[in-house]
């Protein structure tokens, strides 16, 4: 089981001291010198506590530079805070450092720290507490983010209700865009992208921005929402089959970046795609009517655009429906990507 | 990054329904369906928040039964909430299973499944949420697990103080004798040890008992603890680090259990590897003398005794000496096994 040991390789309290000590500036991770973390409860809150795992070659690829692995592996989590209305309060790490490789090497860890450390800071968090060890497999990240909301304000995704509005944040598929253009480097010229706009697509498929600023937000006046992980289709399926009912979207209707647009025009069989590739990490919501206009004006002067893009109905079938512009129902054999084949 | 699916393997969402979903007893788990847990706090308690991996052939043997992979990945957890004075509320349970292999098995996650429930039953908490995803890796399991205690009560390893007594759970180093005999069948015949015995070694390495009922003895009469995971010297040292002491631990005061003592007495070189070997998962306490009696007397009466080994001095030097019957130091040169090197 133990392997000798190699005077070049950092150990796990070197490691922890260096570059993840510095992120723990709450007081509520004891320094990580506790193996655990002492949070104070509120009763006038409730706390949402989600974790996500991110693994090389399964989530992100080989060659990501470490800043956006952590970036990435913190960002998943705190979207799903974001979706549930919660504000971050703290996250643990638990890292599985392969036994050899890059990942080992100071400059790489100091990239991965710094990632997280950029958006911990951004999002108003920090790191509380974790666990360092060596995996003969591949770099593998499990966080557990922890997140807070007045009391029974939680949005959840079974509670949506018929005749609800549904709206989506920023734009879609443009990180199922930027996968691919990494695994093939003509594509950028087939679909006649500048090298900004490549440069965009590949940004949000290593960098997904969670949209914590939206939490309030959906807390007054969303009646469900989940954040939209793997794929538009399947993730809107679920919050349908959670709620018991069936969505209708217009897929003309459904906001694309200027880069995406592009890459559609160039190839207009990339839509399905689009609709269905994973890694969005923006929020999907189901808001009542009455509250449309509010939560679209909320949203905009909080900086995040949100676009309506259909309606939920009575099921069953429990489902969703994305139409044309003729009302034809588009053909979504896979509705979402998964990392679980 | 996709790989095709393969019709005789089990998907995310079956995986969950089948075997984790049972385990989801508590209503805050939101039946696993919401990719988060919902907790509601109560401003009389203080939370404490732990997380840790277990990585097959680093934490367990390729061989060992999956009910013992699902309690070990529980148990490691819980231990530290209870070294902290904390009952368990809930855990969430981060799995990335291999692409191929047994353990994708519906025999084999039911038995995880299995040993995950019977301890939780045990320890009177459930499953709350998780992310299940495949690796190209080893199976890899990260828990993390939530306790409750009542506000500023935690007992933490940098609050001990000179004069206290040390105190140590059950015994010291069976686990490490067991991972030893799992790698050396001829062992057990030379150490003179009895199938059952053996068995016991063994049983101590695959199933570590977190000491869940003293959490609340430990509030009431202890000034600092840590539970003891990668060995006894090397865990006092933090205890003694975290809180600026130095320990003298008479060595032959340390507990062994009547298979580890026949052990010593066939091979008496075995002792240093009992005190810094890991995976105990006992809890050592410091406590000050006028609670040392009433502390081993409601530990007496909780079914978990304890034994006292030693006491903390004034530093510095911060850390700790093992002396033998004569006085003299025993040389420890490691201190605790580390998986990572």
């Amino acid at each position: 089981m133990s392997r000798p040991p190699d005077p070049e390789r950092l150990g796990e309290f070197d490691i922890i001291a260096r570059f993840f000590a510095p992120l723990a500036t709450d007081p509520v991770s004891l320094g990580l010198t506790d193996d655990a973390a002492l949070l104070h409860a509120e009763s006038r809150d409730d706390l949402i506590v989600t974790t996500d795992t991110v693994i090389e070659s399964v989530h992100f690829l080989e060659r990501d530079p470490p800043e956006t692995v952590g970036h990435k592996a913190l960002a998943v989590n705190l979207s799903d805070l974001a979706a549930k209305g919660a504000e971050p309060l703290g996250y643990l790490l638990a890292l599985s450092l392969p036994d050899q490789g890059k990942q080992s090497s100071t400059a790489w860890l100091e990239g991965l720290a710094s990632g997280l450390k950029q958006l911990q800071e951004q999002a108003g968090t920090a790191l509380i507490g974790g666990d360092t060890t060596a995996t003969p497999g591949p770099l593998t990240l499990t966080i557990t983010a922890i997140g807070r909301l007045p009391k029974g304000q939680a949005v959840l995704r079974s509670r949506a209700k018929a005749g609800d509005r549904l709206y989506i944040s920023g734009t879609i598929g443009d990180a199922a865009l930027g996968l691919r253009l990494l695994q093939d480097h003509d594509l950028a010229a087939r679909w006649g992208l500048s090298e900004a706009e490549a440069e965009h697509l590949v940004d949000r498929y290593r960098r997904p921005q969670p949209r914590t600023h939206l939490a309030p937000i959906l807390r007054h006046h969303a009646h469900g929402a989940i954040d939209v992980s793997d794929g538009l289709a399947g993730d809107l399926d679920k919050l349908c089959i959670a709620s018991g009912l069936r969505a209708r979207v217009q897929a003309g209707d459904v906001p694309l970046s200027v880069a995406a647009a592009k890459a559609c025009e160039a190839e207009p069989g990339l839509l399905p795609m689009l609709l269905t590739g994973g890694d969005d990490y923006e929020i999907l919501a189901a808001i009542p009517a009455d509250r449309a206009r509010g939560f679209a004006i909320d949203a905009e002067r909080a900086g995040l655009p949100v676009t309506e893009i259909g309606s939920l109905e009575p099921a069953p079938p429990a489902g969703s429906t994305f139409v044309d512009r003729s009302g034809a129902a588009l053909n979504l054999p896979v509705r979402s990507f998964s990392h679980f084949v």
